[in-house]
């Protein structure tokens, strides 16, 4: 018979999603054994907005986050969220750091790379799927949801048998807003299974609400792997809880297979651990919101505009900015909002609102998004709003890391010439976050205390 | 085109599952209109622990609540959770009270009487349902949602038809505890559907988790109405959030009609609502928690019995208790787990756990119950525990209201004397509730602050 399996993100997404990230690792790793046990597809454990939160604010280094659970868990694969040619970045990197960084993944533990790119441009995943394959990873291609005129149901289909072609493993569907409905959930992933010979895995948040139904949907359609968070830790921004579909799908033909018993278990650590970190906890995130299908913003992102406009003592203009952001979006040829796109949609918006007009002020991303650097938009882009941003210059039609020169050597030298590189990995850290990495490096970062203050943090709309 | 009905629990069940039954009339008088332009099948907002409540905590008249409602609900059918024979009490009401309250209630305003038995007994059903239906209500006759090797698919059609011979117009699924499967849904709504003429009404908690998903599989059975709680009243022990399932089925054969942009409006003057009573919401009562198919108790309990337990100092004993529930429920023919069995098992169960010996104590409910006065359990009791509890003492075999004496004119009378009743309404208030009703009818009730102890309250499992 048949199993759907299960990815578990409680040590990703789910605490990126409610907790701003901030789990520690020390707050993983008496779990991971009891997890290990349980019969995952497998654990999302790394990349995303783990690695810059790592370094930034807890003073742990990611590569030994990934090696120490590497060593707990032993029977269930280790998956992370890799954003194509940014990793786990903002911006494109060279393909030398690329290679290295995948590389490295794998080698300290990565099982499964789960590959996005927020443009769905497959050019800027095709290096990365091909190093991962090379080291005989797990590679999952992924479709960045979004509901535009110009995302039907075929340019879906189209653009997965090119990741398939590319000799993924599994495709996700990556709706980050919690956008799916039931019955367009249904129909995708059924066309998915009818048109490619892919493991389809559906990756949804619940802002919306309707995730659990789209999932139930989605088993009827023939989806073969779904992404869920252990109760605690649902919900909300986050994945629908991991013990209600794996009970829900119990003695159907959809049977996970998994024990409740054991679960339940697992559940109760993470109510500590929720508890640990309530102060952390936005009550935001926490709750449902259908104004995402109205407005097609995540919700990590109303949060971040909530604090960016507090910031700027402009929170009565909150109304104008939500109206603005899908117009910016289809401006910008309707882009899936997930790292980086929601942050550069959602602070172009802001200026457009703030500024009193449209494009007056444009973000250093905003221009380099239309000179094609982020890669090819979905739809065309506003002819006029392009005149008004990069005037006569002709954007570029290449693929966008083709125009960028090698870079791990140099970094290498320089963090060598500063001294702090102790490893290879140490180099990629640089590389990566050269502002903040030499002080992490150098251990001059301090773990932020657990109570600390609310604030916006980079990434949070990725999901 | 067929359109999904939807009843809005926002005014009883949502504030009863999440808020301890302790939202104020003033804080739903606002919003009554707005909510009557949403195009609801009904609102639910009066009975089940909202009579008891009123008066012992909110010093508030219910009848007054319920007219006050009626004014500003034009349209709208209002609708009620009456106890059967219990009324909005906790045990059998003669014949003539239970006439008179249902006279009253449909004066008052009630257009729709949702009537259940906690045994699913019919003779505790049947006169209230007359005489409801004598009035021109529309009655729903409610099969209380359980498992056991007792209650088959078959039973429960069998039991849906008795309700369709007492002419009633619709029937209701009330799973109290969140314990139904999107499968068993699926299965027990098409057979409804199937063997009876009558609209389906599926009443779910999201204790467990599961409930969004039963919901998508009972539209796909042909369920007719589904209850939801407006999103910040949802999840948890309450029901799914209303725009969620508003959005998930847009578009679709199961479309509701109802507009999000309305939905959105209610939702916001409700988070202010969720706020302002948030110390009285219980965390607990927020998860979910997939123990309860393990337990099969409903959330609403558990919060009483740790409680309960910590007012005997026997925390510790949690665990023997929740394992000694499941056995008392068997001994007493597996009844449904609803006010009043919810607490009279809870109770005994406690009793049987902390007294070092299985039935050495047994409350009056409990030997009323094995007496059968509370009506015919769903399958035989332990003849041990019966003999042990009524020795040789036969338990009646006619419906249990036909022993009681009629008592309305003895409550006129007496509360007349006591110069309590200004309007016929109040002597049903005394008849019910004879120990607060006078305190209350006096205006000695002083209405409790909104920063209360954190307290069980009874009836909260009813749901
Ligand atoms: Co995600
Ligand atoms: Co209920």
């Amino acid at each position: 018979m048949k199993r759907i399996k299960i990815v578990e993100t409680a040590f990703r997404d789910a605490h990126q999603s409610l907790l701003a990230t901030r789990m520690r690792t020390r707050d993983m790793l008496p779990i991971a054994e009891d997890m290990d046990k349980v019969g995952f597809f497998s654990l999302e454990a790394w990349g995303g907005a783990t690695f810059d939160t790592c370094i930034r604010y807890l003073n742990e280094d990611p590569w030994e986050r990934l090696r120490k659970l590497d060593e707990k868990v032993k029977k269930t694969p280790i998956q992370m969220l890799l954003r194509g040619q940014n990793l786990v970045g903002y911006k494109h990197y060279p393909d030398d750091i690329v290679k290295k960084f995948v590389e490295k993944a794998y080698e300290n533990g990565v099982d499964i790379f789960r590959i996005f790119d927020a443009l769905n441009d497959i050019r800027n995943m095709e290096y990365a799927i091909k190093v991962a394959k090379d080291q005989g990873a797990h590679v999952q291609g992924t479709i960045c949801y979004t509901i535009s005129p110009y995302h039907t149901l075929d340019k879906y289909v189209e653009f997965a048998k090119e990741l398939e072609a590319l000799e993924c493993d599994s495709v996700a569907i990556k709706d980050m807003a919690g956008l799916i409905s039931p019955h367009d959930a249904y129909e995708l992933v059924k066309a998915l299974k009818e048109e490619t010979d892919l493991l389809v895995n559906l990756h949804c948040h619940c802002t919306s609400g309707m995730t659990p139904m789209s999932y139930y949907a989605a088993c009827q359609a023939g989806v073969d792997i779904l992404d869920t968070a252990i109760s605690p830790l649902s919900w909300g921004a986050s994945q629908p809880p991991t013990e209600s579909v794996v009970a829900a799908l119990k003695d159907t033909p959809y049977d996970t297979g998994l024990d409740l018993k054991k679960l339940t278990q697992i559940k109760k650590y993470f109510e500590e651990i929720r508890e640990k970190y309530k102060s952390i906890l936005d009550p935001i995130a926490e709750r449902i919101d259908t104004d995402v299908l109205i407005y097609q913003i995540p919700g990590g992102m109303l949060s971040n505009l909530v604090a960016q406009l507090k910031e700027q003592d402009a929170l009565d203009r909150y109304d104008d900015v939500l109206k603005e952001m899908p117009r910016v979006r289809k401006d910008m040829g309707y882009p899936p909002l997930v790292t980086p796109t929601s942050q550069i949609v959602g602070i172009q918006a802001v200026m457009n609102v703030l500024s009193g007009e449209r494009y007056k002020m444009v973000s250093n991303e905003v221009k380099d998004y239309f000179r094609g650097l982020y890669g090819r938009p979905p739809a065309p882009l506003n002819p006029e709003v392009a005149a008004k941003i990069i005037g006569d210059q002709k954007p570029i039609d290449c693929r966008p890391a083709d125009i960028l020169e090698p870079q791990f050597e140099k970094y290498k030298r320089e963090g060598e010439k500063l001294g702090i590189i102790r490893k290879e990995e140490d180099i990629l850290t640089f590389a990566l976050y050269p502002t903040i990495a030499p002080k992490f490096l150098r251990g001059e970062i301090e773990e932020e205390p657990l109570k600390p203050p609310k604030e916006a943090v980079p990434g949070l709309a990725e999901a």
